[in-house]
Protein backbone atom coordinates (compact mmCIF):
# COMPACT_ATOMS: atom_id res chain seq x y z
CA UNK A 1 0.00 0.00 0.00
CA UNK A 2 1.24 3.27 -0.82
CA UNK A 3 -0.10 6.83 0.26
CA UNK A 4 0.08 9.71 -2.67
CA UNK A 5 -0.34 13.15 -1.79
CA UNK A 6 -0.85 16.31 -3.88
CA UNK A 7 -0.20 19.68 -2.64
CA UNK A 8 -3.59 20.05 -1.55
CA UNK A 9 -3.29 17.95 1.24
CA UNK A 10 0.10 17.40 1.79
CA UNK A 11 0.23 17.03 5.61
CA UNK A 12 -2.25 15.10 6.13
CA UNK A 13 -1.09 12.62 3.98
CA UNK A 14 2.16 12.70 5.45
CA UNK A 15 0.63 11.79 8.88
CA UNK A 16 -1.97 9.36 6.71
CA UNK A 17 1.04 7.72 5.72
CA UNK A 18 2.71 7.75 8.92
CA UNK A 19 -0.06 6.15 10.91
CA UNK A 20 -0.53 3.61 8.26
CA UNK A 21 2.92 3.10 8.25
CA UNK A 22 3.51 3.89 4.30
CA UNK A 23 5.41 5.10 2.21
CA UNK A 24 4.36 8.62 1.04
CA UNK A 25 4.63 9.25 -2.79
CA UNK A 26 4.25 13.02 -3.74
CA UNK A 27 2.50 14.24 -7.25
CA UNK A 28 3.84 16.71 -9.78
CA UNK A 29 1.70 19.18 -10.42
CA UNK A 30 1.66 22.11 -13.01
CA UNK A 31 -0.21 24.62 -14.46
CA UNK A 32 0.48 25.34 -18.45
CA UNK A 33 0.44 28.95 -19.61
CA UNK A 34 -2.85 29.22 -20.68
CA UNK A 35 -4.21 27.61 -17.26
CA UNK A 36 -4.56 23.87 -17.38
CA UNK A 37 -3.91 21.56 -14.98
CA UNK A 38 -1.27 19.02 -15.39
CA UNK A 39 -0.18 16.31 -12.68
CA UNK A 40 2.40 13.15 -12.67
CA UNK A 41 3.09 10.24 -10.71
CA UNK A 42 6.79 10.38 -10.41
CA UNK A 43 7.00 6.41 -10.02
CA UNK A 44 5.48 3.19 -10.37
CA UNK A 45 3.34 2.06 -8.04
CA UNK A 46 3.25 -1.54 -6.31
CA UNK A 47 0.00 -2.81 -4.53
CA UNK A 48 -2.76 -0.26 -3.52
CA UNK A 49 -2.81 3.46 -4.03
CA UNK A 50 -4.63 6.11 -1.42
CA UNK A 51 -4.87 9.18 -3.22
CA UNK A 52 -5.62 12.00 -0.53
CA UNK A 53 -6.72 15.29 -2.38
CA UNK A 54 -8.87 17.76 -0.70
CA UNK A 55 -11.21 20.06 -2.55
CA UNK A 56 -11.79 23.37 -0.70
CA UNK A 57 -10.84 26.63 -2.88
CA UNK A 58 -10.24 26.80 -5.78
CA UNK A 59 -12.83 24.46 -5.69
CA UNK A 60 -12.76 23.67 -9.30
CA UNK A 61 -9.01 23.59 -10.41
CA UNK A 62 -8.50 21.46 -6.98
CA UNK A 63 -11.45 18.71 -8.66
CA UNK A 64 -9.59 18.60 -11.90
CA UNK A 65 -6.68 18.19 -10.32
CA UNK A 66 -8.18 15.40 -8.39
CA UNK A 67 -9.84 13.38 -11.91
CA UNK A 68 -6.76 14.11 -13.32
CA UNK A 69 -4.93 12.36 -10.38
CA UNK A 70 -7.18 9.26 -9.85
CA UNK A 71 -6.45 8.64 -13.60
CA UNK A 72 -3.03 9.13 -13.60
CA UNK A 73 -2.20 6.89 -10.16
CA UNK A 74 -4.54 4.35 -11.83
CA UNK A 75 -2.43 3.83 -14.76
CA UNK A 76 0.85 4.19 -12.80
CA UNK A 77 0.74 0.29 -11.39
CA UNK A 78 -1.84 0.48 -8.77
CA UNK A 79 -3.86 -2.63 -8.12
CA UNK A 80 -6.79 -0.39 -6.89
CA UNK A 81 -7.12 3.29 -6.31
CA UNK A 82 -8.65 4.24 -2.69
CA UNK A 83 -10.07 8.09 -2.98
CA UNK A 84 -9.38 9.84 0.07
CA UNK A 85 -11.38 13.36 -0.41
CA UNK A 86 -11.23 15.05 2.86
CA UNK A 87 -13.01 18.26 2.03
CA UNK A 88 -15.85 17.36 -0.87
CA UNK A 89 -16.81 20.40 -2.42
CA UNK A 90 -20.32 20.82 -3.82
CA UNK A 91 -21.73 18.55 -1.18
CA UNK A 92 -24.10 20.89 -0.12
CA UNK A 93 -26.13 21.08 -3.17
CA UNK A 94 -27.64 17.78 -2.71
CA UNK A 95 -31.09 18.01 -3.99
CA UNK A 96 -32.77 19.69 -6.61
CA UNK A 97 -34.12 22.95 -4.35
CA UNK A 98 -36.20 24.17 -7.09
CA UNK A 99 -36.26 23.29 -10.38
CA UNK A 100 -34.05 23.45 -13.15
CA UNK A 101 -30.80 23.02 -10.54
CA UNK A 102 -28.19 20.04 -11.06
CA UNK A 103 -27.81 18.29 -7.88
CA UNK A 104 -24.22 19.03 -8.38
CA UNK A 105 -22.74 16.18 -5.61
CA UNK A 106 -24.41 13.46 -7.41
CA UNK A 107 -22.04 15.02 -11.07
CA UNK A 108 -19.07 15.14 -8.74
CA UNK A 109 -19.29 12.07 -7.35
CA UNK A 110 -19.73 10.15 -10.31
CA UNK A 111 -17.35 11.86 -12.10
CA UNK A 112 -14.78 10.61 -9.53
CA UNK A 113 -16.08 7.51 -10.04
CA UNK A 114 -16.01 7.27 -13.76
CA UNK A 115 -11.93 8.91 -13.51
CA UNK A 116 -11.06 5.80 -11.81
CA UNK A 117 -11.73 5.49 -8.07
CA UNK A 118 -12.15 1.84 -6.58
CA UNK A 119 -13.48 3.11 -3.07
CA UNK A 120 -13.76 6.39 -1.62
CA UNK A 121 -13.21 7.46 1.73
CA UNK A 122 -14.67 11.42 2.65
CA UNK A 123 -14.92 13.39 5.93
CA UNK A 124 -17.99 14.82 7.54
CA UNK A 125 -19.74 15.04 4.07
CA UNK A 126 -22.72 17.22 4.45
CA UNK A 127 -25.57 14.74 3.68
CA UNK A 128 -23.98 11.05 3.86
CA UNK A 129 -26.43 9.59 2.09
CA UNK A 130 -25.19 11.17 -1.25
CA UNK A 131 -22.55 8.95 -1.03
CA UNK A 132 -25.03 5.85 -1.44
CA UNK A 133 -26.89 7.29 -3.97
CA UNK A 134 -24.55 8.20 -6.26
CA UNK A 135 -21.61 5.67 -5.92
CA UNK A 136 -21.31 1.97 -6.69
CA UNK A 137 -17.73 1.72 -5.22
CA UNK A 138 -17.14 0.81 -1.42
CA UNK A 139 -17.28 4.37 0.26
CA UNK A 140 -16.86 5.28 4.10
CA UNK A 141 -18.10 9.25 5.52
CA UNK A 142 -15.55 9.51 8.42
CA UNK A 143 -16.50 11.67 11.88
CA UNK A 144 -14.21 13.21 13.99
CA UNK A 145 -16.33 13.91 16.68
CA UNK A 146 -13.99 11.92 19.12
CA UNK A 147 -11.14 14.02 18.50
CA UNK A 148 -12.88 17.46 18.32
CA UNK A 149 -14.20 16.85 21.78
CA UNK A 150 -11.03 15.13 22.84
CA UNK A 151 -9.47 18.57 21.97
CA UNK A 152 -12.18 20.03 24.49
CA UNK A 153 -11.83 18.05 27.13
CA UNK A 154 -11.23 19.82 30.73
CA UNK A 155 -10.82 22.98 29.19
CA UNK A 156 -14.66 24.35 29.84
CA UNK A 157 -16.31 25.43 32.80
CA UNK A 158 -19.80 24.72 33.00
CA UNK A 159 -19.93 23.70 28.96
CA UNK A 160 -23.06 24.04 26.57
CA UNK A 161 -22.83 22.39 23.01
CA UNK A 162 -24.34 24.42 20.48
CA UNK A 163 -26.03 22.80 17.23
CA UNK A 164 -26.35 26.13 14.74
CA UNK A 165 -30.05 24.70 13.86
CA UNK A 166 -32.04 22.03 14.76
CA UNK A 167 -31.33 18.99 11.98
CA UNK A 168 -27.09 19.39 12.86
CA UNK A 169 -28.18 18.47 16.56
CA UNK A 170 -26.75 15.03 16.24
CA UNK A 171 -23.63 16.33 16.21
CA UNK A 172 -23.84 18.84 18.96
CA UNK A 173 -25.21 15.78 21.02
CA UNK A 174 -22.24 13.44 20.69
CA UNK A 175 -19.68 15.91 21.28
CA UNK A 176 -21.83 17.28 24.41
CA UNK A 177 -21.72 13.58 25.43
CA UNK A 178 -18.59 13.01 25.09
CA UNK A 179 -17.76 16.23 27.28
CA UNK A 180 -20.59 15.07 29.51
CA UNK A 181 -21.79 19.25 28.70
CA UNK A 182 -25.52 19.72 28.29
CA UNK A 183 -26.54 20.95 24.50
CA UNK A 184 -29.27 22.67 22.50
CA UNK A 185 -29.77 23.93 19.19
CA UNK A 186 -29.79 27.24 18.13
CA UNK A 187 -32.99 29.58 17.07
CA UNK A 188 -33.26 33.06 15.09
CA UNK A 189 -35.22 35.34 17.50
CA UNK A 190 -35.91 39.01 16.41
CA UNK A 191 -36.84 41.46 18.90
CA UNK A 192 -39.91 43.05 18.34
CA UNK A 193 -39.05 46.56 19.89
CA UNK A 194 -36.04 46.73 17.69
CA UNK A 195 -36.44 44.35 14.86
CA UNK A 196 -32.90 43.21 15.62
CA UNK A 197 -32.16 39.58 14.87
CA UNK A 198 -30.36 37.02 17.49
CA UNK A 199 -29.25 33.55 17.60
CA UNK A 200 -29.77 31.94 20.94
CA UNK A 201 -30.43 28.37 22.27
CA UNK A 202 -33.81 27.27 22.11
CA UNK A 203 -34.20 25.87 25.63
CA UNK A 204 -31.20 26.45 27.74
CA UNK A 205 -29.81 29.76 29.71
CA UNK A 206 -26.41 30.33 28.44
CA UNK A 207 -25.47 33.19 31.30
CA UNK A 208 -21.94 32.10 32.81
CA UNK A 209 -21.53 29.17 30.97
CA UNK A 210 -18.61 27.94 28.08
CA UNK A 211 -20.38 28.11 25.07
CA UNK A 212 -18.52 25.34 22.63
CA UNK A 213 -20.93 25.71 18.83
CA UNK A 214 -19.96 22.56 16.25
CA UNK A 215 -20.86 22.90 12.86
CA UNK A 216 -19.38 20.94 9.64
CA UNK A 217 -18.65 23.97 7.88
CA UNK A 218 -17.58 27.51 8.56
CA UNK A 219 -17.47 28.82 5.02
CA UNK A 220 -18.16 32.64 5.29
CA UNK A 221 -18.87 32.01 9.80
CA UNK A 222 -22.01 34.69 9.06
CA UNK A 223 -24.40 32.28 11.57
CA UNK A 224 -21.13 31.53 13.79
CA UNK A 225 -21.10 35.45 14.20
CA UNK A 226 -24.79 36.43 15.41
CA UNK A 227 -24.63 33.73 17.74
CA UNK A 228 -21.76 34.47 19.35
CA UNK A 229 -22.66 38.31 19.37
CA UNK A 230 -25.97 36.60 20.69
CA UNK A 231 -24.72 34.42 23.78
CA UNK A 232 -22.25 37.28 24.97
CA UNK A 233 -24.69 39.48 25.48
CA UNK A 234 -26.76 37.14 26.73
CA UNK A 235 -24.17 36.37 29.34
CA UNK A 236 -21.97 33.54 28.36
CA UNK A 237 -18.78 33.69 29.84
CA UNK A 238 -16.93 32.44 26.51
CA UNK A 239 -17.62 31.13 22.76
CA UNK A 240 -15.90 28.85 21.30
CA UNK A 241 -16.31 27.49 18.23
CA UNK A 242 -15.18 23.90 16.42
CA UNK A 243 -16.33 22.82 12.92
CA UNK A 244 -14.89 19.99 10.45
CA UNK A 245 -14.12 22.14 7.66
CA UNK A 246 -12.47 25.19 7.85
CA UNK A 247 -12.88 27.35 4.32
CA UNK A 248 -13.13 30.88 6.13
CA UNK A 249 -14.03 32.57 3.11
CA UNK A 250 -13.79 36.34 2.82
CA UNK A 251 -12.25 36.92 6.16
CA UNK A 252 -14.22 35.25 8.56
CA UNK A 253 -11.62 34.40 10.82
CA UNK A 254 -10.85 38.02 11.12
CA UNK A 255 -14.97 38.82 11.40
CA UNK A 256 -15.06 35.91 14.12
CA UNK A 257 -12.60 37.15 16.44
CA UNK A 258 -13.92 40.12 16.31
CA UNK A 259 -17.33 38.99 17.20
CA UNK A 260 -16.31 37.57 20.12
CA UNK A 261 -14.84 34.07 19.67
CA UNK A 262 -12.52 33.29 21.84
CA UNK A 263 -11.08 30.52 20.17
CA UNK A 264 -12.14 28.93 16.65
CA UNK A 265 -11.04 25.27 15.68
CA UNK A 266 -11.13 22.49 12.70
CA UNK A 267 -9.57 19.47 11.68
CA UNK A 268 -7.13 19.73 9.01
CA UNK A 269 -9.03 18.45 5.70
CA UNK A 270 -8.61 22.11 4.51
CA UNK A 271 -5.19 23.56 5.74
CA UNK A 272 -5.73 26.84 8.24
CA UNK A 273 -4.76 28.66 10.80
CA UNK A 274 -7.17 26.54 12.54
CA UNK A 275 -6.52 22.64 11.48
CA UNK A 276 -5.53 22.02 15.44
CA UNK A 277 -6.71 18.51 15.10
CA UNK A 278 -5.85 15.93 12.17
CA UNK A 279 -7.97 12.90 11.26
CA UNK A 280 -5.09 11.30 9.86
CA UNK A 281 -6.11 8.63 12.22
CA UNK A 282 -9.71 8.22 11.90
CA UNK A 283 -8.69 8.21 8.06
CA UNK A 284 -6.44 5.46 8.70
CA UNK A 285 -9.15 3.38 10.24
CA UNK A 286 -11.42 3.72 7.52
CA UNK A 287 -8.65 2.82 4.34
CA UNK A 288 -7.57 -0.58 7.10
CA UNK A 289 -11.58 -0.79 7.46
CA UNK A 290 -12.20 -0.77 3.44
CA UNK A 291 -9.00 -2.86 2.42
CA UNK B 1 -35.67 21.43 -30.30
CA UNK B 2 -34.47 24.55 -27.80
CA UNK B 3 -30.82 26.07 -27.74
CA UNK B 4 -29.84 26.59 -24.62
CA UNK B 5 -26.78 28.79 -23.66
CA UNK B 6 -24.72 29.45 -20.68
CA UNK B 7 -22.40 32.93 -20.51
CA UNK B 8 -19.43 31.52 -21.64
CA UNK B 9 -20.92 30.80 -25.52
CA UNK B 10 -23.80 32.94 -25.22
CA UNK B 11 -23.31 35.25 -28.70
CA UNK B 12 -22.02 31.62 -30.55
CA UNK B 13 -25.27 30.19 -29.07
CA UNK B 14 -27.55 32.99 -30.21
CA UNK B 15 -26.70 32.91 -33.53
CA UNK B 16 -26.83 28.93 -33.39
CA UNK B 17 -30.58 29.18 -32.33
CA UNK B 18 -31.28 32.32 -34.89
CA UNK B 19 -29.63 29.73 -37.74
CA UNK B 20 -31.72 26.66 -36.83
CA UNK B 21 -34.69 28.89 -36.42
CA UNK B 22 -35.37 27.69 -32.78
CA UNK B 23 -36.02 29.05 -29.24
CA UNK B 24 -32.51 30.44 -27.14
CA UNK B 25 -33.10 29.85 -23.31
CA UNK B 26 -30.60 31.40 -21.07
CA UNK B 27 -29.28 29.22 -17.95
CA UNK B 28 -29.02 31.19 -14.55
CA UNK B 29 -25.35 31.10 -12.89
CA UNK B 30 -23.93 31.99 -10.19
CA UNK B 31 -20.81 31.55 -7.45
CA UNK B 32 -21.77 30.93 -3.50
CA UNK B 33 -19.54 33.21 -1.73
CA UNK B 34 -16.98 30.18 -0.89
CA UNK B 35 -16.59 30.12 -4.83
CA UNK B 36 -18.64 26.68 -5.65
CA UNK B 37 -20.70 27.48 -8.88
CA UNK B 38 -24.20 27.46 -9.48
CA UNK B 39 -26.34 26.89 -12.19
CA UNK B 40 -30.43 26.49 -13.14
CA UNK B 41 -32.46 26.55 -15.96
CA UNK B 42 -35.27 28.63 -15.30
CA UNK B 43 -37.57 26.55 -17.48
CA UNK B 44 -39.20 23.42 -18.59
CA UNK B 45 -37.55 22.35 -21.83
CA UNK B 46 -39.71 20.09 -24.07
CA UNK B 47 -38.08 18.04 -27.05
CA UNK B 48 -34.31 17.61 -27.52
CA UNK B 49 -31.55 20.62 -25.78
CA UNK B 50 -28.59 22.15 -27.88
CA UNK B 51 -26.59 23.20 -24.27
CA UNK B 52 -23.82 25.38 -25.71
CA UNK B 53 -20.72 25.89 -23.93
CA UNK B 54 -17.27 26.29 -24.32
CA UNK B 55 -14.48 25.64 -21.49
CA UNK B 56 -11.83 28.23 -22.58
CA UNK B 57 -10.12 29.96 -19.63
CA UNK B 58 -10.70 29.66 -16.95
CA UNK B 59 -11.13 26.27 -17.87
CA UNK B 60 -11.66 24.51 -14.31
CA UNK B 61 -14.52 26.53 -13.48
CA UNK B 62 -16.05 26.12 -17.02
CA UNK B 63 -15.87 22.79 -16.92
CA UNK B 64 -17.23 22.51 -13.54
CA UNK B 65 -20.53 24.94 -15.20
CA UNK B 66 -20.67 22.28 -18.37
CA UNK B 67 -20.83 19.34 -15.78
CA UNK B 68 -23.84 21.06 -13.56
CA UNK B 69 -25.66 22.67 -16.74
CA UNK B 70 -25.70 19.11 -18.73
CA UNK B 71 -26.97 17.61 -15.36
CA UNK B 72 -29.50 20.40 -15.02
CA UNK B 73 -30.58 20.08 -18.52
CA UNK B 74 -31.34 16.88 -18.46
CA UNK B 75 -33.39 17.17 -15.51
CA UNK B 76 -35.60 19.77 -16.81
CA UNK B 77 -37.66 18.01 -19.57
CA UNK B 78 -35.24 17.45 -22.05
CA UNK B 79 -35.62 14.33 -24.49
CA UNK B 80 -31.89 14.24 -25.15
CA UNK B 81 -29.07 16.65 -24.36
CA UNK B 82 -26.98 16.85 -27.39
CA UNK B 83 -23.65 18.88 -25.49
CA UNK B 84 -21.64 21.18 -28.01
CA UNK B 85 -18.33 22.21 -26.61
CA UNK B 86 -17.20 24.86 -29.46
CA UNK B 87 -13.78 24.73 -27.64
CA UNK B 88 -12.76 21.88 -25.95
CA UNK B 89 -10.69 22.39 -22.90
CA UNK B 90 -7.48 19.59 -22.14
CA UNK B 91 -7.62 18.16 -25.95
CA UNK B 92 -3.84 18.32 -25.86
CA UNK B 93 -3.29 15.92 -23.15
CA UNK B 94 -4.44 12.76 -25.34
CA UNK B 95 -2.08 10.47 -24.57
CA UNK B 96 0.72 9.73 -21.83
CA UNK B 97 3.54 11.64 -23.05
CA UNK B 98 5.51 10.60 -20.20
CA UNK B 99 4.76 7.64 -17.62
CA UNK B 100 2.67 8.78 -14.98
CA UNK B 101 0.62 10.95 -16.39
CA UNK B 102 -3.06 11.25 -16.89
CA UNK B 103 -4.87 11.05 -20.50
CA UNK B 104 -6.47 14.14 -19.50
CA UNK B 105 -9.00 14.14 -22.64
CA UNK B 106 -10.40 11.24 -21.93
CA UNK B 107 -11.00 11.78 -17.85
CA UNK B 108 -12.97 15.06 -19.48
CA UNK B 109 -14.75 13.36 -22.01
CA UNK B 110 -16.06 10.40 -19.68
CA UNK B 111 -17.14 13.47 -17.59
CA UNK B 112 -19.42 14.56 -19.85
CA UNK B 113 -20.95 11.71 -20.72
CA UNK B 114 -21.40 9.97 -17.14
CA UNK B 115 -22.56 13.79 -15.78
CA UNK B 116 -25.68 13.15 -18.62
CA UNK B 117 -24.61 13.94 -22.29
CA UNK B 118 -26.63 11.83 -24.79
CA UNK B 119 -24.62 13.66 -28.34
CA UNK B 120 -21.37 15.57 -27.81
CA UNK B 121 -20.02 18.31 -30.75
CA UNK B 122 -16.88 20.07 -30.54
CA UNK B 123 -14.93 22.25 -33.33
CA UNK B 124 -11.47 21.58 -34.46
CA UNK B 125 -10.04 19.15 -31.31
CA UNK B 126 -6.63 18.97 -31.08
CA UNK B 127 -6.94 15.12 -31.68
CA UNK B 128 -9.94 13.91 -33.52
CA UNK B 129 -9.86 10.22 -32.67
CA UNK B 130 -10.39 11.15 -28.97
CA UNK B 131 -13.53 11.19 -29.03
CA UNK B 132 -13.88 7.58 -30.45
CA UNK B 133 -11.15 6.38 -28.02
CA UNK B 134 -13.20 8.18 -24.82
CA UNK B 135 -16.90 9.02 -26.03
CA UNK B 136 -19.41 6.24 -26.58
CA UNK B 137 -22.43 8.40 -27.63
CA UNK B 138 -22.79 10.09 -31.27
CA UNK B 139 -20.31 12.71 -31.64
CA UNK B 140 -18.76 15.26 -34.28
CA UNK B 141 -15.84 17.17 -34.71
CA UNK B 142 -16.55 20.36 -37.04
CA UNK B 143 -13.88 21.98 -39.16
CA UNK B 144 -14.01 25.35 -39.49
CA UNK B 145 -11.73 25.20 -42.96
CA UNK B 146 -13.89 26.80 -45.20
CA UNK B 147 -15.31 29.66 -43.40
CA UNK B 148 -11.56 30.61 -42.41
CA UNK B 149 -10.86 30.73 -46.05
CA UNK B 150 -13.94 32.69 -47.22
CA UNK B 151 -12.49 35.35 -45.14
CA UNK B 152 -9.37 35.52 -46.82
CA UNK B 153 -10.66 34.97 -50.06
CA UNK B 154 -9.41 37.38 -52.10
CA UNK B 155 -7.64 39.28 -50.28
CA UNK B 156 -4.26 38.10 -50.36
CA UNK B 157 -1.46 39.03 -52.92
CA UNK B 158 0.95 35.80 -54.26
CA UNK B 159 -0.48 34.08 -51.02
CA UNK B 160 1.54 31.87 -49.17
CA UNK B 161 -0.18 29.24 -46.42
CA UNK B 162 1.75 28.00 -43.82
CA UNK B 163 1.32 24.88 -40.94
CA UNK B 164 3.27 25.61 -38.12
CA UNK B 165 4.58 22.14 -37.79
CA UNK B 166 4.69 18.99 -40.88
CA UNK B 167 2.10 17.26 -38.33
CA UNK B 168 -0.77 20.20 -39.22
CA UNK B 169 -0.02 20.20 -42.98
CA UNK B 170 -3.41 18.95 -43.81
CA UNK B 171 -5.36 22.43 -42.26
CA UNK B 172 -2.82 24.21 -44.37
CA UNK B 173 -3.20 22.55 -47.61
CA UNK B 174 -7.21 22.56 -47.26
CA UNK B 175 -7.20 26.09 -46.56
CA UNK B 176 -5.04 26.83 -49.87
CA UNK B 177 -6.99 25.15 -51.93
CA UNK B 178 -9.87 26.15 -51.89
CA UNK B 179 -7.58 30.25 -51.94
CA UNK B 180 -5.90 28.61 -55.14
CA UNK B 181 -2.88 29.25 -53.27
CA UNK B 182 0.61 27.63 -52.62
CA UNK B 183 1.58 26.00 -48.71
CA UNK B 184 3.74 24.32 -46.44
CA UNK B 185 4.66 23.87 -43.49
CA UNK B 186 7.60 25.95 -41.20
CA UNK B 187 10.69 24.35 -39.69
CA UNK B 188 12.92 25.70 -37.17
CA UNK B 189 16.71 26.33 -38.47
CA UNK B 190 19.66 27.64 -36.02
CA UNK B 191 22.05 30.21 -37.57
CA UNK B 192 25.14 28.94 -37.56
CA UNK B 193 26.94 31.94 -37.14
CA UNK B 194 24.70 33.58 -34.42
CA UNK B 195 23.00 30.95 -33.17
CA UNK B 196 19.65 32.65 -33.76
CA UNK B 197 16.49 30.24 -34.32
CA UNK B 198 14.02 31.07 -37.45
CA UNK B 199 11.34 29.74 -38.17
CA UNK B 200 10.52 29.01 -41.87
CA UNK B 201 8.96 27.33 -44.92
CA UNK B 202 10.73 24.19 -45.85
CA UNK B 203 10.50 24.28 -49.33
CA UNK B 204 9.07 27.67 -50.03
CA UNK B 205 10.76 31.29 -50.99
CA UNK B 206 8.41 33.82 -48.77
CA UNK B 207 9.83 37.13 -50.22
CA UNK B 208 6.96 39.30 -52.21
CA UNK B 209 4.29 37.06 -50.50
CA UNK B 210 1.14 37.89 -48.36
CA UNK B 211 2.04 34.66 -45.51
CA UNK B 212 -1.20 33.12 -43.80
CA UNK B 213 0.11 31.06 -40.95
CA UNK B 214 -3.05 28.87 -40.10
CA UNK B 215 -3.15 26.75 -36.50
CA UNK B 216 -6.31 25.00 -34.37
CA UNK B 217 -5.00 27.31 -31.50
CA UNK B 218 -3.02 30.47 -30.58
CA UNK B 219 -2.29 30.06 -27.15
CA UNK B 220 0.91 32.49 -25.78
CA UNK B 221 1.25 32.85 -29.70
CA UNK B 222 5.15 32.26 -29.18
CA UNK B 223 5.44 30.21 -32.20
CA UNK B 224 3.90 32.58 -34.21
CA UNK B 225 5.38 35.65 -33.27
CA UNK B 226 8.93 33.53 -34.15
CA UNK B 227 7.34 32.82 -37.57
CA UNK B 228 6.37 36.12 -38.16
CA UNK B 229 9.66 37.76 -37.72
CA UNK B 230 11.12 35.03 -39.43
CA UNK B 231 9.41 35.60 -42.47
CA UNK B 232 9.15 39.41 -42.57
CA UNK B 233 13.25 39.37 -42.23
CA UNK B 234 13.22 36.77 -45.28
CA UNK B 235 11.08 39.37 -47.06
CA UNK B 236 7.56 38.24 -47.03
CA UNK B 237 5.50 41.30 -47.83
CA UNK B 238 2.96 40.55 -44.97
CA UNK B 239 1.84 37.88 -42.03
CA UNK B 240 -1.44 36.70 -41.45
CA UNK B 241 -2.41 34.71 -38.74
CA UNK B 242 -5.79 32.22 -38.78
CA UNK B 243 -6.88 30.01 -36.23
CA UNK B 244 -9.62 28.11 -34.57
CA UNK B 245 -9.82 28.99 -31.02
CA UNK B 246 -8.32 31.85 -29.99
CA UNK B 247 -6.63 31.35 -26.06
CA UNK B 248 -4.48 34.60 -26.12
CA UNK B 249 -2.80 33.89 -23.02
CA UNK B 250 0.00 36.39 -21.84
CA UNK B 251 -0.95 39.45 -23.74
CA UNK B 252 0.01 37.26 -27.02
CA UNK B 253 -2.34 39.48 -29.30
CA UNK B 254 -0.13 42.34 -28.65
CA UNK B 255 3.30 40.69 -29.17
CA UNK B 256 1.64 39.38 -32.44
CA UNK B 257 0.68 42.55 -33.86
CA UNK B 258 4.47 43.91 -32.12
CA UNK B 259 5.95 41.33 -33.97
CA UNK B 260 4.58 42.62 -37.11
CA UNK B 261 1.47 40.46 -37.56
CA UNK B 262 -0.96 42.69 -39.94
CA UNK B 263 -4.27 40.70 -38.93
CA UNK B 264 -5.34 37.50 -36.33
CA UNK B 265 -8.38 35.82 -37.02
CA UNK B 266 -10.12 33.63 -35.17
CA UNK B 267 -13.99 31.86 -35.03
CA UNK B 268 -16.11 32.49 -31.80
CA UNK B 269 -15.53 28.93 -30.08
CA UNK B 270 -13.50 31.74 -27.52
CA UNK B 271 -15.10 35.22 -27.80
CA UNK B 272 -11.62 37.60 -28.50
CA UNK B 273 -11.69 40.60 -29.92
CA UNK B 274 -10.13 38.42 -33.15
CA UNK B 275 -13.43 36.42 -33.17
CA UNK B 276 -14.39 37.49 -36.72
CA UNK B 277 -15.13 34.41 -38.01
CA UNK B 278 -18.81 32.22 -37.02
CA UNK B 279 -18.78 28.54 -36.22
CA UNK B 280 -23.10 28.83 -36.29
CA UNK B 281 -23.67 27.69 -39.55
CA UNK B 282 -21.22 24.57 -39.27
CA UNK B 283 -22.65 23.46 -35.82
CA UNK B 284 -26.11 24.11 -37.22
CA UNK B 285 -25.31 21.27 -39.68
CA UNK B 286 -23.54 19.13 -37.22
CA UNK B 287 -26.69 19.23 -35.01
CA UNK B 288 -29.12 18.69 -37.79
CA UNK B 289 -26.94 15.55 -38.64
CA UNK B 290 -27.05 13.91 -35.19
CA UNK B 291 -31.00 14.36 -34.83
Amino acid sequence: MTVIATGSSLGLAAKLARTLSQDLIIIEEKSFPDGEKYVRVPQKIKGKAILVHSTHPPQDERFIQLLLAIDAVKNSGASKVVVVVPYLAYARQDKRFMEGEPISIGVILRSLQVAGADAFITVDVHNPSSLDEWLNIPHLNVLPIVQLAEYFKGTLHQPLVLAPDKGAIHRARAIAELLKASYDYLEKRRDRTTGELSLLPKNIEVEGKDVLIVDDIISTGSTLMLAAKSVLMNGAKRVHAACTHAILASSALDKLYNAGVSDIVATDTIPSPTSKISVAEPLANAVSSLL
